[in-house]
């Protein structure tokens, strides 16, 4: 797959994450709540010294966790200026007693930094149905040393099947000013966001005003996390904020400017960066597939098309096995609500040519060599209108099976 | 899970059929299209000896197969009296030639028959993306010896990666008469049915009126194959049939009157058995799921959350490993659309409730036992209303990957 270089003037920070940006502290603690994986921290806080615009999204499922419930009441403000995250447990289906819990959770973090509790918002991730341990959480809380470079500590606390941490950072400019983003994430299974993602944290020491700084969160998340599946089941919990605290200076980013198109230029690379860690990071998963949908007749349908063909189990074991068996990107496009024309349809694998019209004959070596890449690329021109999307997704392994048989038992 | 025994009336015929029904016959041939799978028939032919009022359903994918392209032509004048299956090769995105091949399979089918090409209903399942080999099907049609006793090796015949034949028969009685009604399925991945499934294949030697018949059978397949998923993909070639020639004599039956009631009695059992036994038999499965949905809003929502838990992966794969993780079960729900109220609903593992407003404290070892079984009852009452619903699924086994890893190569 060819490595598409960043847009102009967006710079990634090698090693970069929510700590890049000016102004923002993180750190994280083993408290103790965490049954599952290697790393040994399970609590972290993001902190902001100044106050923040913050923009949030959550999951849209019926079932909300307990923590879900407390952060959409605390971002409807739009001055959440710190983050507290604790993995091994979701705090969801635990009725009064959980709302209270994650209450107590943006308590503690307000205490800890003398911010006011409705500055908070709170992540829970983990089994669904059990009690917060808050005994562990109200010791933990003051072990947690926040520090400027305490990004990556933070990203490790949040992860539950994740093999690997997912940060990024960019820097761009605008109006003769360098801004940075920081971004982190989690999640590796019940992965398929409608609105939000799993957990994606991001930070930016930009001053950018309110409305915008939602509009440019949404369509953002829209072209990247909205478009990332791992196995087509979406949480409970997923939440997406950013925190901009201004403390890079200069005047306040609003809509319709030329430094208000280069931050929205530079939070989708983000978010994009976000979404094929968290789709290459899915459960069991080898390979990041990335499904580029062309010639749809509408936006809608070129991303129904998109979604469809990651999130479709046929397609992503078909990838694991290195099987060029294009028709199954036919069969999860038919399925998808898209319109397509099979007279003129198209369909690559990487960039061989296997379907134009009719069948092609093709080098089936060839075509299990592209999708035994790391990065596997599938196309299809659906040939009825301009319309174009991209989504990312995982292949799907035996591993995959073995992880979610015995999660919690 | 509780056996549920037929409803008054229907009595089911051991080792029934297609050819189970009076003046049908059936047989079929290995022509040598098949490369998958240890049954060696691979062409098979069912035939009324009168002709037939009939009804059918299609896939609704946007793409669609060649034969049902052409079955979906042959079976508007709802007089089908033959139905023509080859399996190994579904000829989906093969154009102009498949289409022709399509065809060509009904002329050889109504040759042999001396019937019209017309009344002749084709269905073909396999690898989509090449062409048939017509020589083949040309050479194997006249080998098929259509016999009274021939619907088992007709039922053998139209297997893919499906493991045993599903087969099943009702006698039930109306006005003093008996009639009988015979089908069989096949489909064992890519089934996530929708408006029809894979292939399902009934007679009936009953005399029925053509708009009541249609009637009857979306009826029946909206309870029962629509309710059924393996893997959550719809096929290009799914295809329902049913050819009623009234062989058992007695007036036509028409809506409104007890015998219709009696006639979609049994139908809908037909088709629920079909159902079971697909997704039993779903690619890798080891376990039938049974998801009952109560307390809905209303019948759409019902059906759309019992239907998305069907189709979870991870609800799968933790009923794979015995895992009673009842917190996906809500996580399904949550994502399909249907209301939910967390603080009256309440979620069983077998008969053992697990959630009830709040997680209840339950014995592991006992909810583990209850998926241990070879047939798997989950039910949740989502608490805002009096609709219900039931589908089937099954297990996620790493075998389905590795089924699905290496079809074409």
């Amino acid at each position: 797959m060819r490595k598409r270089a960043p847009a102009r003037g967006i710079e990634e920070i090698a090693g970069g994450g929510v700590t890049s940006p000016q102004g923002f502290r993180a750190g994280a603690t083993f408290a103790g709540i965490k049954t599952l994986g290697k790393a040994p921290l399970d609590l972290g806080i993001v902190a902001s010294d100044a106050p923040c615009v913050s923009a949030a999204m959550f999951t849209r499922s019926a079932v909300k966790g307990a923590a879900v419930q407390v952060s959409i009441r605390h971002a409807r403000r739009g001055a959440l200026r710190a983050i507290i995250v604790n993995a091994g447990c979701s705090n969801v289906a635990t009725g009064a007693t959980g709302l209270r819990d994650a209450e107590e959770m943006a308590d503690l973090a307000a205490g800890r930094l003398r911010i006011e509790p409705a500055g908070v918002i709170v992540g829970s991730t983990g089994v669904i149905g059990r009690a917060l341990p808050m005994d562990k959480i109200r010791a933990g809380v003051p072990r947690i040393r926040l520090a400027r470079d305490g990004g990556a500590r933070f990203a490790r606390a949040i992860m539950t099947t994740d093999t690997r941490p997912k940060e990024a950072a960019v820097r761009f400019r605008a109006g003769g000013r360098a801004y940075t983003i920081g971004a982190c994430a989690k999640g590796a299974g019940m992965i398929h966001p409608d609105m939000a993602t799993m957990f994606c944290w991001i930070t930016t020491d930009a001053a950018v005003e309110r409305r915008f700084l939602q509009r440019a969160l949404r369509n953002a998340v829209d072209d990247s996390l909205n478009m990332m599946s791992v196995d087509a089941d979406t949480s409970t919990s997923d939440t997406t904020a950013i925190l901009a605290n201004g403390a890079a200076g200069g005047p306040r980013i609003v809509a319709g400017t030329p430094a208000a198109a280069a931050f929205a230029a530079a939070l989708r690379h983000v978010c994009i960066s976000m979404a094929k860690m968290l789709a290459r990071d899915g459960e069991g998963a080898q390979k990041l597939i990335e499904v580029r949908i062309e010639g749809a007749a509408n936006d809608r349908q070129a991303r129904a098309a998109a979604r469809t063909v990651t999130a479709s189990p046929l397609v992503k074991a078909a990838v694991h096995g290195n099987d060029p068996n294009w028709g199954r990107l036919l069969m999860a496009v038919g399925r998808s609500g898209a319109r397509i024309d099979l007279d003129r349809a198209g369909v690559w694998i990487g960039d061989l040519p296997v379907y134009r019209r009719l069948p092609l004959p093709f080098d089936e070596a060839a075509a299990s060599a592209c999708l035994r890449n790391e990065e596997v690329l599938l196309r299809v021109d659906l040939g009825v209108g301009k319309a174009s999307a991209t989504a990312w997704g995982c292949d799907l392994t035996p591993e995959y099976v073995h992880i979610n048989s015995d999660y919690t038992t």
